[in-house]
């Protein structure tokens, strides 16, 4: 994807904007990387507290240049280069932050050019470049956290079409072992008439508001546990048993916080596998799913951040400068 | 996707080889096309025939040589041009069909080179060369009739990845007014536990399964009638949501025996709009949703039969000599 040859005075700059931090970085590659976490609080705040860190690593090391930004962004985004709101946050469930023109004010205050897509397609982007997407042209990148959002490379080109993918949206049945009543977490899509969307039912938010208490605190001493845990499974392999119908990917990467819990890969691996039910026929092994199934590579191994995102930001800003 | 200018002595054969009928044509665009049905039969035989078609159509205008052929094809597929078993047929539940070299018998028997893909990939193809999507680089081309099966272009390439989409797989909910244990008429994907595949409950064979006739035969002095059509539009709904999702493409081209149902097109695209919960910005009026659900352009007026898999053949002929 990279196709700019580096000039030894220019670096680049890129953040992951989630719903809880910022992960800002200034650098070119995993391993020339400086990077700093800002809590997302209001709009105002968190966008000045981002200009303060950019702008003062120009001052650290005036020699190199910061040449561009790329921003991996929650969204709704709007991604139109036509559109006068091209580069805004749309209408986002996440409180003061609807139609705020992120990448036009950071472009605004850095004086340099911005590149901006979804976080998950930023993470698709970073293991393309550096981790377990390597050489792939069709790929998907999963993000299982307090929401669920899907994005990935078809044909070589970052997942666009209308808008963007809304994947955590797909609409799944009621596991028979959920509770019956249960009516989801998403306030757009309400599990009704048994059904109701991935995110709804399979998100930290849903696991958070099914059990009373956030997947981490989920432990083995709780009473829950098994049922938990098996449910989540079932809802995570049933929605990735999907987009593989929809999208016949080359492999699909699960990232996010509740990956995070020990054995939930390889459940997911062993119920997708039995879901397809021998039906495709490149995928006839277990050892095919590990393989197919996998979690992202780039993370920081000392404090587990997850570093898809805001690589996947750098390989945006470096991108950008052959548009 | 044409890049090759017609020498004029040159002409292209494609055929939509279909589980009822390969539909074969010799031309180069809707206005200038042959076509001759041939029922599907064995293979053998089958094959047998088209080969008798082309040969004779070379017979009849000696001045006009045929380039190449192209096949959009049932399957599954292996569409992995490094395979050994490329351009065959696989594991496909239609009886004695599984494991036939469809692209290298008709390769050998005419001396032309074969380029082949899956039927809805095909069609996809032909409307965005002369039909509805035009113009467009990521939409779907959905067909639902015996079975329901889906593809399309995505970043401006056919959509295929790992093998090919099998977006008639996906995984839907039983509605809460079908029959509550029915079981669907897919033999890979049983419906069990309160969901099964798209195809197995929205078919027309799910359709013959379910009311005991084919769904022509379901008509308005019917007393499963409303019942019946009511279920059909929400699955179809459904599954059209989930791809929305998945994809987010430009247009969603609804093709197949089924969608000829009078208003059912028009009750899809309400229901669409319904599960969407205006939760895609751009999607925000009955108006766009009619312009964005829509039906095939590329229909023979007088017979009223499909040519968008045909003559996306006859541009998989013309593009591959530029491979």
């Amino acid at each position: 994807m990279v196709r700019l040859q580096k000039s030894p005075n220019e670096i680049y700059s890129g953040i992951e904007a989630g719903g809880t931090k910022f992960i800002c970085a200034v650098g070119t590659n995993p391993q020339d990387l400086i990077i700093k976490r800002i809590e997302t609080t209001t709009p105002q705040k968190t966008i000045e507290e981002v200009i303060k860190f950019f702008k003062s690593y120009t001052n650290i090391d005036a020699k190199k240049r910061i040449a561009s930004l790329g921003i991996a962004s929650f969204g709704p985004l709007d991604l139109n280069k036509k559109s006068p709101k091209h580069g805004y946050i749309t209408k986002t469930p996440k409180p003061g932050w609807s139609n705020v023109n992120l990448a036009g004010k950071l472009s605004d205050a850095l004086g340099i050019p911005v590149a901006i897509d979804t976080d998950v397609n930023g993470a698709a982007l970073g293991e393309q470049e550096w981790g377990v997407a390597k050489g792939l042209d069709t790929f998907i990148y999963i993000t299982l956290g307090t929401g669920i959002g899907g994005g990935g490379v078809i044909n070589g080109g970052l997942m666009h079409g209308l808008v963007h993918p809304e994947m955590g949206h797909i609409r799944i049945p009621l596991d028979k072992d959920d509770i019956q009543d249960f009516k989801g977490s998403c306030r757009f899509h309400k599990c009704v008439a048994g059904y109701g969307c991935w995110e709804g039912l399979a998100s930290g938010k849903a696991m958070q508001l099914r059990w009373g208490k956030p997947p981490e605190k989920i432990l083995k001493n709780d009473k829950d546990y098994h049922r938990a845990w098996e449910l989540e499974a079932n809802y995570i392999a049933l929605g990735v048993y999907n987009l593989i119908c929809t999208l016949s990917p080359q492999r699909i990467i699960l990232g996010g916080g509740i990956m995070g819990h020990p054995g939930l890969l390889e459940k997911v691996q062993g119920k997708v596998e039995k879901l397809l039910g021998g039906y495709i026929s490149a995928l006839d092994s277990p050892v095919k799913f590990r393989r197919y199934i996998v979690r992202p590579a780039l993370v920081n191994k000392k404090s587990d951040v997850a570093l898809s995102g805001v690589l996947g930001a750098i390989v945006l800003a470096k991108c950008m400068r052959n548009d």
